[in-house]
């Protein structure tokens, strides 16, 4: 399960770097270096070329942003990039008419796989740091470390470190025990028409496949076995891992044990063919999108790519 | 790769009553409960008859154990399991002399499967609200919410909730280009002699194949392909998950990015013969220890279990 949208190894993170402060100061004064502003989990978009907008490094001396603001996440090539968390919309958007900060969701059809991946690497950063300002274990400030790869407690007696935050969740193709159907189910607060695969966080002391049978089973009443693995995606909304399983049906009639999902259903190949896209409106059955690991397992399975060995 | 040490389903979550709060309320006084005290990450246990201490009904009651520190974790049959989130170690350890709150690591091989799962799952739990206090976003305090299974800032203008915090971890088993010898490596912090599989956190922006690619690569320059899952397994050393992964090397020679390790070194399964238990002190060749994940991918490699097909 390759190329899924958000990964795509877009950019050599360098992390020894981040132990080597003189180095990557030295980074922020090149010509060519790249800026990704981030402001309250969006990205600076450029409406008049649908790319990302970065920026440069006269105009990020003009803007004064700070170190604290700055996130180092690699290079492309010899170009280094950094994040930026920008706390004020209008101190960058206004420099430019075409630019604006939007919802990596709302612009992903306009952009490649690559800026995906870098967008939602900044993204998943910026929002890290805007959550981590305070230390959770004594309410102390912390300031940002390791050119934004931790962030520390000023207290003294504290000094705890915070690393970035990532909430593992599975998702789940379950097949019918006849091997012709797929378990999908809304929840009420989705948008109209729109079905998905099983899905729920991982819990402290289970593993993913535990988490897999208990997460099918609270909200549907179906026992599944062979648990398998089947690829991973972050999902920096706001801060995700996405772990895509496939499971085995051992029964096929519901009895949920909480209220998460609104309407649950058995759907065979060909009453797959019968949903549309996300962005069909009006449609009362849709599929996530495509750009989500829930819709690559559905097309697997449609695809028979999907192996219980 | 199954029953594997801290997993194992060993009790009913039933998640569904976390938000009924009369009801967890009359479990909290059942005769038959179990109370599960840990305090600042130690499990209680009872020296004299090698397992967790369980407080009773009545000895909830004398000590005065707060709502707020109470999480229930579930059911085993019809008994309702609680952890207790202490403060003071004498608080609770002066009520029997053979009470002592002890690491899990250190009473691990007293301990059945099933206690290990669940006094992990207590542990877990514990830490996670030891160090959720206040709020990072805004440095308000926080308090316990759907019976201790999430935190909520107190400021009704933020009002942010907090989620358990599980740290995704790849562990990877490398083999040789030849198929005849695996990567081991030592971090010069680890105990006298030990050596392991390569490991480190996934980052945001990453896929678990690109983690495992990235990590192998900082640490010994070894470049890696058809990277394979093998299994899960909760860590809560504080708060990991290790991801086990096996792969394979494209070439042999180090050259790491990082220091991360000390030594690095390709091992035949002959040489991993020569290799002890972790309680062998005094030998300089040591694999890490059977509850781990790390162990069990270096003990299938050996008995030729996995395959990349």
């Amino acid at each position: 399960m390759e190329n899924l949208t958000y990964a795509g190894f877009a950019l050599e993170r360098s992390s020894e770097l981040r132990l080597q402060h003189d180095e990557v100061q030295r980074l922020k004064d090149q010509d060519n270096l790249v800026i990704l502003p981030v402001c309250n989990g969006k990205n600076l978009f450029n409406n008049s070329n649908n790319t990302y907008v970065a920026i440069s490094l006269s105009e990020a001396r003009d803007l004064n942003l700070f170190d604290e603001e700055m996130i180092f996440l690699g290079f492309d090539g010899k170009v280094p990039y950094f994040a930026a968390n920008i706390f004020k919309e209008d101190q960058i958007s206004g420099l430019n008419i075409h630019w604006e900060f939007k919802s990596l969701h709302s612009i992903i059809n306009l952009i490649t796989f690559t800026q995906a991946s870098i967008l939602a690497y900044a993204r998943g950063m910026s929002i890290w740091h805007s959550n981590s300002v305070f230390c959770g274990k004594c309410g102390m400030r912390t300031e940002s470390d390791e050119e934004g790869h931790i962030r520390k407690c000023i207290s003294l007696e504290c000094s705890k470190k915070i690393f970035p935050r990532i909430d593992p969740a599975v998702i789940t193709l379950v097949e019918h025990p006849s091997e012709e159907s797929c378990l999908l189910g809304r929840q009420a607060n989705w948008p109209f028409g729109m079905y998905s695969v099983i899905a729920g966080f991982l819990e402290i002391g289970e593993s993913l496949e535990e988490c897999v049978k208990r997460e099918v089973e609270e909200e549907t009443g179906i026992i599944v076995n062979r648990v398998l693995y089947q690829g991973s995606q972050p999902w920096p909304f706001p801060s995700s891992l996405m772990l895509g399983f496939a499971a085995k049906a051992e029964n096929f009639q519901f009895s949920p044990k909480d209220n998460e999902l609104e309407k649950i259903m058995w759907v065979s190949r060909k009453g797959l063919k019968e949903f549309t896209e996300m962005e069909d409106i009006d449609s009362d059955k849709k599929l996530p999108s495509k750009h989500s690991i829930a819709r690559t397992l559905i097309d697997s399975w449609v695809k028979r790519e999907i192996k219980f060995l």
